[in-house]
């Protein structure tokens, strides 16, 4: 049994998605961002990091969604969730997964999280100033490279789950999902899926 | 045959040397960041990203760290350089690739690359000025976690190449690498394995 820590309107979803796609024995157990509960002593203990997503597993402690998203495809090859046995295709997967984790998850972050990265008020406004910009320049790229319907194309991947996780954020950084056809599409036929609709109500924040 | 695109300094660094200790054929091409040639249109049309490292392989081009350095431990099995069928630790390996691409990485590139989150100089200086004490707190986690000799324990890997990779940048961020002790071995560990002598100087900027 594993258990899935996460947080609402995080990027938790993806990890989320893929284990309730795959049918792996998991219980949710909801960290409350808004009480700070991911600084507790409690939380920190599980994650130093003080960051949603942790998977805790019989062996011990996995974070970072590309990690996860990679451990339940691998724990439950039947689930189809990565191409597991084709070195370049899953390279492709790991490529895709790891730009939404480094750069269009960062690039969000600028959003609400400034303070990582500049003390003063003035700075942590001029990053929430261009987080649309760079958002939009980020799915400009993800839009030229959607073949569809998926992600790795005519295969369905853990890629589509964080995808979908992440341009569900584009409204809200004042970027119109619409500007990108495919992306948008790609969101419709990912809602679809039936783990979506076991997962996302979790992720109302 | 393959062709790795480096810049000097880059983190393509830790790709570098895992195809190297894998013994795989490839040639390495440099890229001139100095003279802007990761925005030329030549190098647009191989990585749309404008980044470094990418790998052009016979089946396609392939970009990301995490990624890279996952194909190649797939693809050189031989090379050891992941657990490939230990589906926890090869997780643990990659959830360590991933912190340093999308936390430790993105702490290190706001020193030179904070026009990428801000337009303004302000804040582009007071992202700057917190670069030494994000890396620090990075570090003050990576060390915690290393028990040594090795980012796995006992066993080398990928993650290896990475932290060595990284780790060498603390200086210039203003961060001294010897308040991690566990860490500051780990550089001199990795310094003196047979890939970074053949590979280290073609990094000097």
């Amino acid at each position: 049994m594993f258990t899935l820590h996460y947080a609402p309107a995080s990027c938790a979803l993806a990890s989320h998605l893929a284990l309730e796609h795959a049918g792996a024995p998991y219980v949710a157990e909801r960290v409350d961002f808004k009480a700070q509960q991911q600084r507790s002593e409690a939380f920190l203990a599980i994650n130093p990091k003080g960051r949603v997503p942790v998977l805790a597993t019989p062996q011990g402690v996995l974070t970072e969604t590309p990690a996860l998203l990679h451990f339940v495809a691998q724990s439950f090859p039947q689930s189809g969730l990565a191409p597991l046995d084709d070195p370049f295709a899953l390279a492709r997967l790991n490529a895709f997964n790891s730009y939404l984790c480094s750069t269009v998850h960062v690039a969000h972050a600028h959003r609400f999280r400034g303070a990582r990265w500049a003390d003063d008020a003035q700075a942590i406004e001029s990053m929430r100033a261009k987080v649309a910009s760079n958002m939009a320049e980020c799915f400009t790229l993800i839009e030229h490279g959607l073949d569809g319907p998926w992600v790795l194309g005519e295969r369905f991947s853990s890629g589509d789950f964080y995808l979908f996780t992440v341009s569900r954020w584009l409204e809200g950084d004042g970027v119109d999902v619409n500007r990108f056809p495919k992306v948008a599409d790609h969101l419709r036929r990912v809602h679809e899926l039936p783990a979506v609709a076991a997962v996302l109500p979790l992720y109302q924040a």
